[in-house]
């Protein structure tokens, strides 16, 4: 995975057929307002991105980057990544069929199905969901879309580092908030060393900073207030491979740190974002990172699939 | 009021002892998302100004013109005005009295409370609040602040525009939403007929339409879901003047269109914006304002003061 694989997925988008996906604002704050007096702090907006989170260019470039079968596309998720890819599919006029396990809420269910995704109901546990997806993907032949570990997901994520980087210039370091680790690693390739890119994980689903102290990928349990969106077992083999290369911190927050943060970016900045979007703000807030004087921060907001009601 | 008081504000802001007004991004869009194919639209999110809402501008504005007596600043509202003067005062360490009647809700008063005014519920309505608000204002000698009807008001409002052109260049349409008349004259003094300024109000409180109508400001009932922002029931005597030199169009929109627009920016764009804020994309949505191939319309998304439950 690297930077010519971005370039490749930004090609792609800029040539295809279907322009669904947004360009989303960079906003450039003082740093004193989120408590980093003396830096820069500049937000990137991907809550904004068409499906309410980064993961839409993912899915779009494995979509274009690959021929589709009549039988279309198939997923397993519940979450962002099964939203992303029903949007995607219904973007470029193809049938997806989205498997879910029967705990998942009956809101995500009924966003999938308003999408047009032929959703499938089925098993326990998310594996079980995974398990049915993949022996139909057998059957049917479908291009089977992964939450984060595909190398076009990954370098379709990346294309919003370029954005960052066009649209601001070179930020001296990247807060990014990680569950598999499709966006960090497509964040890590397009920057590589040029810019300090910062992992942050729940204290609760800390799948990179787990697999990093065994010194490779393991299984972690997960679960807490952003286990929805970050809650991988396993980070992603590609993500992996990009963090030992170009990540040098794996920071932890604590669950009250992201609820206070997700609570204050509606309160006092009238973002309404979901809680794996608010880390980047609490590593700041908390001060478990803290940047230089002089120093730019971008922080990636990464998406806003929540019930607004948990805000009030 | 003219495009030099404009200037005057923008001057004062920016060599303010205190920093605390937000420069809102400018967001460029496709029309085609907002049913108006061909065009260009930009959006000015204002909503992320500090209190959540463009009101702050002018309320900063007119604090930085004028010597504030020990007495400090005092307003009559329960709404965006009051939480505007209340956020500026606090930036500028003043003492802040708000008056709010009675109906006024628990959830405002809290807000007003939190952010350091000293709060006079009176009076079932607000002409009592505003009555008693006057009374003190004579008794302390306090610096009073009008929501919209004051130049200082009015020319804060109107940087607002300033930096629409300063970060977008010139746009061929602006779209704003019309309560006492504020916000639309100080746009309208930037512009002047250098864009075409667009007014919109809810049918149900129709202020600036009602006195077009009649040939000179009069009184109008109003109700409806955007009345807590755009509910003035008179527009204001400078609003009345500039709009009568540079605005053409004063377009009513039922409130059926306004909730629609609503719940389709926190459900497609993720935006948690207050009735008022939806107009403009009401009047794209609609097709009650049709921008030909080609134009540029600028929307201004102008508060972000809501329960964020009302959109689940």
């Amino acid at each position: 995975m690297n930077r010519e694989q971005v370039e490749a997925a930004a090609r792609r988008f800029s040539q295809a057929r279907v322009q669904f996906l947004l360009r989303t604002p960079l906003w450039k704050l003082p740093g004193a307002m989120f408590g980093a007096e003396g830096a820069q702090v500049w937000l990137k907006l991907e809550q904004f991105q068409a499906g309410g989170s980064f993961k839409a260019r993912g899915m779009l470039n494995r979509l274009l980057a690959n021929d589709i079968p009549a039988s279309g596309v198939i997923v397993a998720s519940g979450g962002n990544a099964g939203i992303a890819t029903a949007v995607a599919a219904k973007a470029l006029g193809v049938r997806c069929e989205v498997f879910v396990p029967t705990v998942s809420s009956p809101a995500k269910q009924a966003k999938l199905r308003e999408l047009g995704a032929h959703l499938v109901v089925t098993g326990d546990a998310y594996a079980d969901a995974l398990e049915a997806c993949l022996a139909r993907q057998r059957e049917t032949g479908a291009l089977l879309t992964h939450a984060y570990d595909q190398p076009e997901v990954v370098a379709g994520a990346g294309t919003l580092a370029k954005e960052i980087e066009e649209d601001g210039g070179l930020p001296d370091s990247v807060l990014v908030s990680v569950g598999g680790g499709g966006l960090i690693a497509g964040i890590a390739s397009w920057f590589e060393d040029r810019a300090r890119v910062v992992a942050l994980e729940p204290e609760l689903a800390p799948t990179l900073h787990a697999s990093r102290a065994a010194g490779e990928p393991v299984d972690v349990k997960v679960a807490g207030i952003a286990a929805d969106s970050l809650g991988a077992k396993r980070i992603g083999a590609i993500a992996w491979d990009v963090t030992q290369r170009h990540v040098h911190d794996a920071l932890l927050l604590p669950d009250a740190a992201i609820r206070d943060a997700q609570l204050w970016l509606w309160k006092t900045m009238k973002l309404a974002v979901e809680p794996a979007a608010a880390l980047p703000v609490a590593a700041l807030q908390t001060g478990l990172y803290k940047p230089r004087a002089g120093e730019t921060v971008c922080l990636v907001i990464c998406g806003a699939n929540l019930d607004p009601a948990t805000l009030s």
